[in-house]
């Protein structure tokens, strides 16, 4: 920091998919004096739409973009409060937003949903991130930009999801054209609330990049947009805007989200940036080949390299898209926390609940427990960790999950045990396919829901081979939005700066034991045969079965 | 039969693993008149022997001579007085018995273990098919016979198992040498029963086959005994012994014999039999290609044939085996019901357990309904059917079982079908090895505890692509046994005519249904290249599990 510790704070407020949280940081150190969470009234909108109460289609998920003001409305000034500073000592707030969630608005940045005539039309509001009712478009942008060998394609992993930008343009523009028409901008809730903010619209290259499309400073061009529909070769113009690097100052808290907030007008705003990709400040990762991990229900893995490399299956590489001036990379599991949810959920008798209970545990806890005790690979078995398909680095939803190895003596905790090291086997598949195409990995930073699992964490350390530093502050998101703001505020020269005074982590929590080190390089060997055999091409088993259950379903 | 309904019966004796049921039957049309069942006081001797409490070593399992006799006291009088006829009316009575249950014996018969001096050495006792602690022993004889180039090794799938009578021997001389020494004879229970009831030693062909090693008249070579142990050498003299066809006359009952049963001295004691092969009599299955399947914790299927053929696989494969005059094949999945009993025990949450005791039916029954609704391949699964290993074709225990397709949409009815499914291919698949090697099989018939799953056997038939046909008799092998009494009796040429007369079936029970078929194909295909993959050669995934298990476990 520039200068010594005069009491100044910072503000991040993270926007997640059910609430947002606030949390005021130490300038100097970090620090978190105090944190306020606000609940959204209308949380994921899934049924039907607020007020009208018009029902909506399968797949679909909206917000209320009255809910994130709410946010400043509620959070901020309670985290102020609970802090015990004055709005004097905010030198600069920042947000993070959930990604890809976008909205189409008027040209002055008012969202079509609060218009009167279109409350009642569901494509008028923002779609969530998680809004899934646009995989007939996807399916085309990228038969149509495979066939056309556009180069941006395989920055992205061959697949552009559907849960993006171009896939939920074309869908507004396919199911309301009127509304189509109508929004002169279309633009993710990230920038939207920046806009909220200082009253300017701003695009930070963060979203840009990894889910508008962006790359080398071009968008997709206007002759492959109209190949996907000829009503769509303009839609780039509702997008267009130069781009903000992430850390830079967006504009000065306007006297209207000053009177919202409680914080002083001209307070310095920072551009917008995304949950998973902020928390590499947090995480002390933001110099190259620092993968920070963040582990739940899914887990999304960022890391930063200085050149531009083609790694098989990444949702994305992109310039600046971590932290200016490198690439970031970005990779997925789909399915981590959910499928061990769906185990306890569906594969433990009641015999395992009833006793968890008795102890005060958590099924998770008590299968834990008893799956810790095992010597590596006594139990038999290997699983593939692809219940909701795989993203990184085989990009193919069509797969599915499996387990082999059972026998009449297998025992569900054993189960459990096989799927944890399966998620922790597709991780080391990650990070070994990036260092292959010359992307080096050199930390493994942990944060998320799953760090409380001290076994779990073990385990992937023993699995990966490497050490794990784990994030410790609990609002990692919105720590990482602080030290943004105080970058954009001029508190430090730069983002890596500011991550080193303001991040928080336990440098190696958990080091590998070399000989269950050795012993998971065995099971490795296997899982990562099972994958190239169902995944690359050995056997369409796992694709036939899903076209099999696809037919039969109809 | 020759002549008219008489009134005449015949006494079936089923000896099983925990008791003994008798059954009278009608001669003249295989009515069961009664029958009566008599639970051994001991039933499988597997912690202790009785008495003197000597503790036994880990996967040991014997029983007692006396609770056989006993069955002859108490189930024979039972039956007969439940069923209201005379001693008289009694043409003939004959046995069945698990197998290879063994004992060693002086040359009188006389168990080792009712002499007082040998009361507490465990090797006096008769040891229970499913002894299987001479798996050393099996080991040895498998590898010494492979070694050696045996011709007999190729009719048992290549596996010597450490059920029968060469490796519970073995074991034997190795482990209490003064018992080997002092044991004249090494019967089975199936033909030591017959002594009992008749006074003289017989041996029949169907253990001496399936168990005992004789193919073309002829036991393992005394200079292939010398290899396995210098004083096994001579081991075939304490079997050796002209063999008797099935259902061919032992002897007459001995006064002492009548006493017990209640019979007349001299009535038709039948030649001791196999519960699984004796069976086809009683389920109109003894002619050339009509398969028998007992369906239950695992499945014995046993056809006979014209011609002796190589198919891959078998338990045996035994001249006069099953029927006179024809080659009895013998194949067999491990593991069947309890797999189904494993995932009920092991994968079903509470809500399910509740519900179905809610509804006051067992969880099979509640998973089956839940699960049979669903078109086929709508689950989006496929099962190896591998937990207890695979016994035929692949006749390798290493192996262990798989579910493949998982997602976090899967509910435990799907994995519970996929595991029945997985069953029925299991079938298909000895099925069409058996055609494939120019066995014909022109009919299905199955027997066993699994026929009261209706929906079960619909889908065996769909996967069968084949009618299947029912053993209608709640006693299968009793009536077997009944049906070859009368034939040892003359009250019919042969076991064809006297199973034509008195069998118990209703053909065609279920009929494939060609759409489910047609579907259920495409499954199979899945199936078949999974089995061919992790089976024979593909990948040695399910061998390095069981490795690394194996080793972790020491």
């Amino acid at each position: 920091m520039t200068g010594s510790d005069n009491g100044a704070v910072a503000i991040g407020i993270d926007f997640g998919t059910l609430s947002g949280r606030a949390v005021v940081a130490s300038v100097a150190d970090g620090r978190e004096l105090a944190s306020a969470e606000h609940v959204y009234a209308h949380g994921a909108i899934e049924e039907s739409l607020p007020g009208s109460g018009v029902r909506l289609p399968r797949s679909w998920a909206l917000q209320s973009p009255q809910d994130w003001v709410d946010v400043l409305k509620h959070a901020v000034p309670a985290a102020l409060a609970a802090a015990g500073v004055s709005a004097d000592q905010v030198i600069g707030v920042a947000t993070d937003f959930t990604a890809c969630t976008i909205l189409p608005t008027t040209a002055d940045g008012t969202p079509l949903c609060e218009l009167d005539e279109y409350r009642e039309r569901p494509h008028a509001w923002p779609k969530l991130w998680k809004h899934h009712a646009a995989q007939g478009q996807a399916d085309r942008i990228n038969a149509v930009a495979a066939e056309r060998g556009e180069s941006w394609l395989p920055r992205y992993g061959g697949k552009i999801s559907s849960e993006w930008a171009y896939a939920k343009g074309l869908q507004l523009l396919e199911e309301d054209p009127e509304l189509y028409a109508r929004a002169d901008r279309w633009i993710e809730a990230a920038d939207w609330i920046i806009w909220q903010l200082c009253g300017r619209e701003t695009r930070n290259s963060c979203t840009a990049g990894y889910k508008g499309i962006v790359q080398d400073g071009q968008r997709p061009s206007r002759e492959y947009l109209a190949a996907l529909n000829p009503e769509f070769a303009d839609f780039n113009a509702k997008m267009e805007h130069p781009l903000s690097a992430l850390g830079d100052k967006a504009g000065g808290l306007t006297a209207q989200a000053a009177a919202w907030t409680g914080l002083n007008e001209g307070t310095v705003i920072a551009v917008g940036n995304v949950d998973a990709h902020v928390t590499a400040a947090s995480a002390k990762a933001v110099g190259p080949g620092r993968m920070v991990a963040i582990m739940g229900t899914s887990t999304c893995h960022v890391v930063n390299g200085e050149e531009l490399k083609e790694a098989q299956g990444m949702c994305g590489v992109v310039r600046d898209g971590i932290t200016k001036g490198l690439w970031g990379y970005e990779a997925g599991q789909s399915g981590v926390g959910d499928i061990f949810a769906w185990f306890t959920k569906n594969g433990v008798p009641a015999a395992y609940t009833e006793e968890a209970a008795k102890r005060g545990i958590s099924i998770h806890e008590y299968l834990t427990d008893l799956a810790a005790e095992q010597p590596v690979g006594a139990h038999g078995l290997v699983a593939l960790d692809w219940h909701s398909g795989n993203r990184s680095v085989l990009v193919d939803h069509a797969l599915h999950g499996a387990v082999l190895g059972l026998g009449l003596q297998t025992r569900p905790e054993e189960i459990y045990r096989a799927l944890v090291e399966a998620t922790a086997f597709g991780t080391r598949m990650i990070v070994e396919t990036l260092v292959k195409a010359g992307v080096p990995i050199e930390e493994f930073v942990a944060a998320g829901g799953l760090l409380k699992n001290r076994w779990l964490m073990q385990t992937y350390a023993d699995v990966l081979r490497m050490p794990i530093t784990v994030l410790t502050s609990e609002q990692g998101p919105a720590l990482g939005s602080a030290i943004h703001a105080a970058v954009a505020a001029g508190a430090y020269p730069d983002i890596h700066a500011a991550s080193e005074a303001m991040g928080k982590v336990e440098r190696n929590a958990y080091v590998p034991d070399q000989a269950r080190a050795d012993a998971y390089d065995r099971l490795y060997a296997v899982y990562e045969e099972l994958h190239d055999h169902f995944g690359r091409g050995g056997s369409r088993a796992l694709h036939t079965l899903n076209e099999i259950a696809t037919e039969a379903a109809k």
